[in-house]
């Protein structure tokens, strides 16, 4: 049985304002927790199903309660959860910045939780380890976002930062913007080191930004659609910069 | 006022059993419905709202109904409505193959309508105009799908059939198919035309329709995630097939 108050804390960290106070989040089944749980991570506390706790070997050191079923349904966002659910820790919102030789993304304002965690999981995929994102994109930490990130999240750092401020720090780093009227990312000649920034799901990159994009690109387009997803593009984009 | 008769018939085209009987599909939204004026679909009812009809050029061979916001809700898959839904005359299955220098899409069993309407995007984008699809793909006709879409599908030829048996008989094109343990898509010579095959979300290609793959290609990994989600895949393919 998880105690009421901790059913409440679990339940309120579905939301940013409460995420932010206490400093947590969640990870929710076994795929993620199991993976999160080799990570460097801090766990408060893992609420886990019987079932789950006799197939699975544990550190001692975690602190962990049993749940039934439905209460891990309850306090999670998954529609079936057989497995667990993990307290986290929120890592410090670091400064980073790309080394010589290495790609940083930049997201602009992404809104679609779903789309962000997408992205992260094709950051993880293609070996990009940092990302920069305004303040106004969408948490990290959101539920939909840790779970669409399919544990990508455990291996990508992000950084939450004003973005012209950031931007105004970096000169000397090509800074490759994403448009629709750029030069076409086939073709261009594209340096191993760099930033890449990607624009929000309605508006593209916002206009403060654009004076600092040393390098426009695009995705030629051979057919009829308005325009990608914006993961889509991600994918495409960092694809393209990872060709030898 | 919608009838009853009416409201009744577009709710049940949410389900495919009742599309399939009746031949029909709904558009749902200004910017899908005006792409779908302009289209060859045979519209067989427009039902719009007041607002909607004053500010908009219709044909006057449409038969239109005029609907309220909430009618358009109650009927249909989106949250807000406030302009019109348009009910379809689904195409024929044709069959179709890929021309001399044609890239064909091939899905095996995609399940999801996100993906599948994300996926005909993409198509549409890079000017792929068809698409085969197993009979175990979600339907195009599904309103998820077609919302997803985007319009896309407006652009984009879809036959569903038996992959096994239509792959029997497509023996002088190269069939491309994405696997984990194909090879490097970045740096292997793609033919022009042929038919890039992608597998389902979660068990990946049939092993039945392995034997007519001729050249399996991997999209390169150089960090820890699993896989890609499907779309983001297929994009990621065929831009690599759009290179000069």
């Amino acid at each position: 049985m998880v105690s009421k108050k901790w059913q409440k804390l679990v339940k309120s960290l579905q939301y940013k304002k409460y995420r932010k106070e206490e400093g947590l989040f969640f990870v929710e089944g076994a795929k993620s927790v199991l993976e999160l749980l080799h990570s460097d991570f801090k766990i408060e506390i893992l609420f886990a199903t019987d079932s789950f706790l006799e197939k699975t070997q544990i550190s001692s050191k975690i602190h962990i309660e049993t749940a039934k079923e439905q209460e891990l349904i309850d306090m999670g966002t998954l529609q079936s959860n057989q497995d667990c659910l993990a307290v986290v820790y929120q890592k410090e919102n670091k400064f980073i910045y790309p080394e010589k030789e290495e790609l940083l993304l930049m997201l602009d304002d992404i809104q679609d939780p779903g789309n962000m965690g997408t992205i992260v999981r094709i950051c993880d995929w293609y070996g990009v380890k940092k990302v920069v994102a305004s303040n106004q994109t969408v948490d990290l930490y959101n539920p939909k976002v840790i779970n669409s990130s399919m544990g990508s999240f455990l291996r990508t750092q992000i950084f939450y930062t004003d973005l012209k401020e950031y931007l105004s720090k970096q000169t000397n780093v090509p800074v490759y913007g994403t448009l629709l009227e750029g030069e076409n990312i086939h073709t261009l000649p594209l340096s191993k080191n760099g930033i890449l920034m990607m624009g929000n799901e309605a508006n593209g990159i916002s206009d403060e930004l654009i004076p600092f994009i040393t390098q426009k690109v695009t995705i030629p387009k051979f057919g009829g659609a308005e325009s990608l997803n914006v993961a889509i593009a991600t994918a495409v984009a960092i694809d393209n910069f990872m060709r030898k």
